[in-house]
């Protein structure tokens, strides 16, 4: 399934050989037709992967033909030969499928940084890839594995959506272990569906909103240790190869469901992590208000190691709160409730029920609620423990 | 030594029954005069101690006769009942040293979150500990004791400066493991100084000064673990008694020495650490861009495990380095250069000299070059690896 669930696109998932372990390493996504457009969101690091440059370049156009993905490696800084063996591969993928613009495929790479390609065995790949292409469920599934780099399983998703014209289809592939693994754990996604866009411009525009409105409440709302890759790249692509016209409120909600499931996969594979954290801020004056706050609990040390520790610090979370500057974030710090679990353990800035009785070692999942008592809007952002096995991963097992 | 090395300063450190383990627990600093200039920096945090509360209201007029220190309960998220702790502890020492004014007595608290301290008891050793009140060095190493928390040493300093007319002393006292033991590790530093300072408005505004300088280039780059503590206090205080007027530029100079040895005494007590890191940003455009990017590299876990795992991952530091906004600090990522102990593993944001040639396993300090290539601005900011240590004590030993 994956990204072969909707009509008119094929792909592929091979070993090249650039990794050691000889595990798939190259996937091929082509989009058939009739429509070829598509839509990208890319890390907003500033220092970011060769692949990042080429794709947004090509992107830019609001159309693609192909992508093709590889592990085993980044490409990033690794300078002007890491520009140029991106675009060659562009370049040989383009030539394998009779494509007139090696802009029409967008690259992406994920792995270590600062370390060439092995470039030779890439381009031997694309011959191989290509010759694998097919639509059928195992197609899609292959091109999944072959982008895993420290996850334990693919991940993929699809979502049909029947409207007067008929069905419609949407599914997806990604990789990543929620950011809880070596070398920045790099986040790649690839959407497709076969629903039909309007012509031109306004397609595009469509296409890039849906993404946009998914990843900002999905994806952007897994924060897993506060460190930003510079390769995350999320792909839309729209074959219109249905037939079937979608609203762009039924788009929006496929996209955004297929977009939501993955990151949940991403989630419960963050290897590591103990506990997955759900941190839920209400009662702000804005969403940004609410994510603001929310972003201070995810990223603090000392709370990710307390619900490791399953100890629901509530002086922890109010200590994080309070670091949001007041022209982010209006609230009263003597009007704040924080419940974990569902246990209400701080109410209007002091202490309420005993910590006691709360149960975190129950579950994987920890809720931790917020109330700021300032306005209406909530936002709710996923984050994970911190752990003995997190610094182990991240301190034993690179370079 | 430590408060009491500078004329005109009595002090003394009591076991007041606060801390469950019995070893002291509540300090005494009085400025006998004849001035009684104060100034005094306290966390930004939004969520502060009662302790913050009281002592910055009493601050403000430039002016105060002693300050009482306690460890066992920060008094912090107590509500109105823990400012009327506060209160009643400023106007119970008040009392015992037949001062008018209660807010001529500034209160600092260091432990637990979220709990009532022992009123009682704390009322009950105010008698003791202004009765043991002394002027020579062990009073001032009782003092420094009795405001331990985790700690697993006693932190002081002292300087003197001679001038034409004599000679004036600074002396110091601090807590805190960096900020990297459990309950956030609040950091309390009491400095004294027997120079005289110019009358009225000009003597506050003077050491007003004097402080913030020192602050901004010592505690303010320590930054263990990116948490900001809800009760940080630094206190000068300032009793003329030497005779001896200090210029600006000695009383900066001194004072800055003073709270420089104190930051560094902290960050070696660090808990839980296995590396010190020095991380220094030149090339900037601005101070500012500097600390900016500093801080950036210094609150990444990906780094700090690296670090922690002996690998000189200059990857995951141009990746931090990276999620500076071009707005904050500008610089072309395609110039960067990283060293790590002195071996430049990163030049002009591409591999260079090999990152086996490092050997980060044979000292505790591990320095970080980073040249942004862009101006002449240049800031070192101190901080810690992340290790099983730090996760063990935050997780295990809380609540």
């Amino acid at each position: 399934m994956s990204v072969t669930a909707a009509q008119g696109f094929s792909a592929a998932g091979i070993s090249a050989g650039l990794k050691r372990s000889g595990k798939p390493d190259l996937a091929l996504v082509v989009n058939d037709g009739p429509q070829h457009a598509v839509a990208a969101v890319f890390t907003s690091n500033r220092v970011v992967g060769a692949p990042v440059v080429w794709s947004r370049r090509c992107a830019q156009n609001g159309t693609a033909r192909a992508m093709i993905l590889n592990s085993g490696s980044a490409n990033v800084c690794t300078g002007p030969d890491g520009l140029q063996d991106s675009e060659d591969t562009a370049v040989a993928v383009a030539g394998e499928l009779g494509l007139a613009a090696p802009t029409d495929v967008l690259v992406a790479s994920t792995g270590l940084i600062g370390v060439r390609l092995k470039r030779e065995k890439l381009l031997a790949g694309i011959p191989v890839v290509a010759a694998a292409l097919a639509t059928d469920s195992e197609a899609g599934a292959a091109a999944a594995r072959a982008i895993m780099t420290t996850d334990t399983v693919a991940k993929t998703s699809v979502r049909t959506v029947t409207t007067s014209e008929g069905t419609f289809t949407v599914g997806g592939m990604a990789k990543g272990a929620g950011m809880l693994a070596p070398a920045l754990a790099t986040m790649l996604c690839v959407i497709t569906t076969d629903a039909v866009m309007p012509e031109g411009e306004e397609g595009a525009k469509r296409l890039d909103a849906s993404l946009r409105a998914a990843t900002s409440t999905t994806f952007d709302r897994i924060d897993s240790d506060g460190c930003m890759s510079t390769s995350d790249t999320v792909v839309l692509m729209a074959s219109g190869a249905s037939g079937v016209h979608a609203t762009a409120a039924d788009l929006d909600q496929a996209v955004h469901d297929v977009a939501a499931d993955l990151a949940t996969q991403l989630l419960a594979d963050a290897e590591g992590a103990s506990h997955d954290i759900a941190i839920t801020v209400t009662g702000a004056t804005t969403e940004d208000a609410a994510l603001a706050v929310a972003r201070a609990v995810s990223r603090s040390a000392l709370v990710k190691t307390a619900v490791y520790g399953n100890d629901p610090n509530w002086g922890r979370i109010l200590a994080q709160v309070g670091t949001v500057p007041e022209s982010v974030a209006p609230f009263d710090p003597a009007q704040l409730d924080v419940s974990v679990n569902g246990v209400m353990v701080c109410q209007a800035g002091g202490a309420h029920e005993k910590p006691d009785d709360v149960d975190m070692a129950a579950n994987r999942l920890v809720t931790i609620l917020i109330d700021l008592h300032a306005g209406n809007a909530e936002v709710t952002l996923w984050t994970n423990d911190l752990t003995h096995a997190y610094v182990e991963e991240n301190s034993a097992y690179t370079t």
